[in-house]
């Protein structure tokens, strides 16, 4: 039997945890350590025998991984994180701050060309699946309109910006794309959105005793870029009702094409996700690009690669002629 | 500005028709050939100024074509034009016969790997993008099931299986996917379904003049592997109601799959398609594969390939940069 792509976790958070979950349905991968920039022996791994080491320890360790997965964040961690590890692994990471894509693709690129190792940046399902969809859509019906829409699901980011106003002691922001938008885009018309139109913003928020709620729901309502732009709906909850009915991070979304080919057909075709926990499912979707980065890498595929640069082949532990048999 | 791309249609019936469309919206592309079998001064091209030759003329024509889509039937037309065609130029089919497809595939991997040309078989949407999805959605979620459903839409071979009842003079046969089943998978259920249960069949026959249609209808329901197995309705009406009211070839389906990750978490993927007209879009599909079969070739990436060997940024005439810009 070959032997196992040997995987290592960058960071134990919600994201690492769910990668460390997601080797186990990959017959063909193991953890083979954990990356943390706490105390190694403050980490107990939840189902694996890995190492654990601290990332200072990243280049001692070079022969002993096949791919580092990335599991920090994009606004601090993996714009430093994302070339160093390139230079040392072949990687992968989930880097989302979609402005700054073509910058941080340059410097993985560079960091990875240089050392001959293999980078996927950029995966997940949005950047990932969703952005891989939305470039098929394109090309196979090339004139029409794209939409996507996220959700019912947890944004990390607007239940931050809640928690950040005084007196909030937790908060959690649902985002819910509008059933009607949704619908209508499906029956394939090509309608003009305004944000409103699309989105719904569903907020729960534990406020501080004696707390000025009135306050705060127009703090939330008027927040410019995150809420004021959307239909904002605001509850207030006592922390033991947060704990017991927000705890999940379900999300997902909907990409949607319609179109007309040459003779006045229309065509609608959509990709729909409908997850129990967003990083469960990320970290999932990184474990099969860490099997594309590897097999990359084996044929002196190097540098930095997206979604777009990458057959589906290489995310299938099945071989070509499995595939072609039984898939196709 | 470069040069286009140069494309010979193989074949003018309806999905020669529909490439010939399609190739109108691909702005790096011109349809330089139609190749048929028919008298060719007997072909009236409806909107390029392509010269129109006979199949035997292929050879002579090698430097006037950088792809040759071929639009015939799998049945008799493809397994011989298939090689024959990869020895002369690049190619795009979408040969259907999917359990003979490993033996396709060597015949044309084999003519095209000693010429030198580039061919990609068996596209469209099924096989084809649902065979994509079905390996993109098993890979990032490896523990689960897979469902596809078909239809509502118009099945060619199961109405000429009814046209070839004696009495029978014309008949349209509709794949119906059953909703509830549909409804279930959705729901993150992963049952096991008889035949029955995933899909209906309704059919609608033109009798000839005092035909025994109970006759008829009890061939049609009890015909084996074709009707048999399914829920069936049959309905007599006119030729001038057929004309009038199932001229149109719409199809489509559904490609889910239900699985969990590590903590017990449930994802569904849906992948859809809702076409006007199944020739029309999978000519839209058979250029956008076109496009990377050029582009492969130009790469020197020689033999037969399938959709789960062509990353997606070969299909759009976007640059990288431009992908990973706007699109990731």
């Amino acid at each position: 039997m070959e032997q196992k792509i040997r995987i290592a976790v960058v960071g134990y958070g919600n994201i690492g945890k769910a990668v460390e979950q997601a080797v186990l349905h990959a017959p063909d991968m193991v953890v083979n350590v954990v990356f943390t920039r706490r105390d190694p022996s403050s980490i107990k791994l939840k189902d694996s025998a890995a190492q654990v080491c601290l990332v200072s320890e990243a280049e001692r360790l070079k022969s002993d991984i096949d791919v580092a997965i990335l599991c920090g964040g994009s606004a601090t961690d993996l714009p430093d994180q994302g070339p160093h590890f390139a230079a040392l692994f072949n990687t992968v990471d989930s880097y989302d701050t979609h402005a700054r894509i073509p910058e941080y693709f340059a410097s993985v690129d560079k960091a990875a060309r240089a050392a001959g190792t293999t980078s996927v940046i950029s995966t997940g399902w949005d950047p990932g699946l969703f952005s891989l969809l939305r470039v098929i859509e394109e090309a196979v019906l090339p004139s029409g309109e794209a939409y996507t829409f996220w959700g019912p699901g947890v944004s990390q980011g607007h239940s931050d910006a809640i928690r950040r106003i005084p007196g909030v002691r937790d908060a959690r922001q649902y985002t819910i794309p509008v059933e009607r938008a949704v619908e209508t885009v499906r029956s394939g018309d090509q309608p003009h959105f305004t944000t409103r139109e699309k989105h719904l913003r569903d907020c729960y928020v534990v406020a501080d005793d004696g707390a000025d709620v009135k306050g705060i729901e127009k703090a939330i309502k008027t927040m410019p870029n995150y809420f004021a732009d959307y239909d904002t709906k605001v509850t207030f909850l006592s922390q033991d009702e947060m704990d017991a009915n927000h705890a999940a991070m379900p999300h997902g979304g909907f990409v949607i094409r319609t179109g007309q080919t040459g003779e006045g057909m229309n065509h609608v075709i959509e990709f729909a996700l409908k997850l129990d926990s967003n990083p469960a499912f990320t970290g999932s979707v990184l474990v099969a690009y860490a099997r594309a980065a590897y097999r990359l890498n084996q044929e002196r595929q190097t540098g930095a690669k997206t979604v777009f640069d990458i057959a589906a082949s290489y995310l299938s532990p099945r071989t070509g002629e499995e595939l072609r048999k039984e898939m196709l």
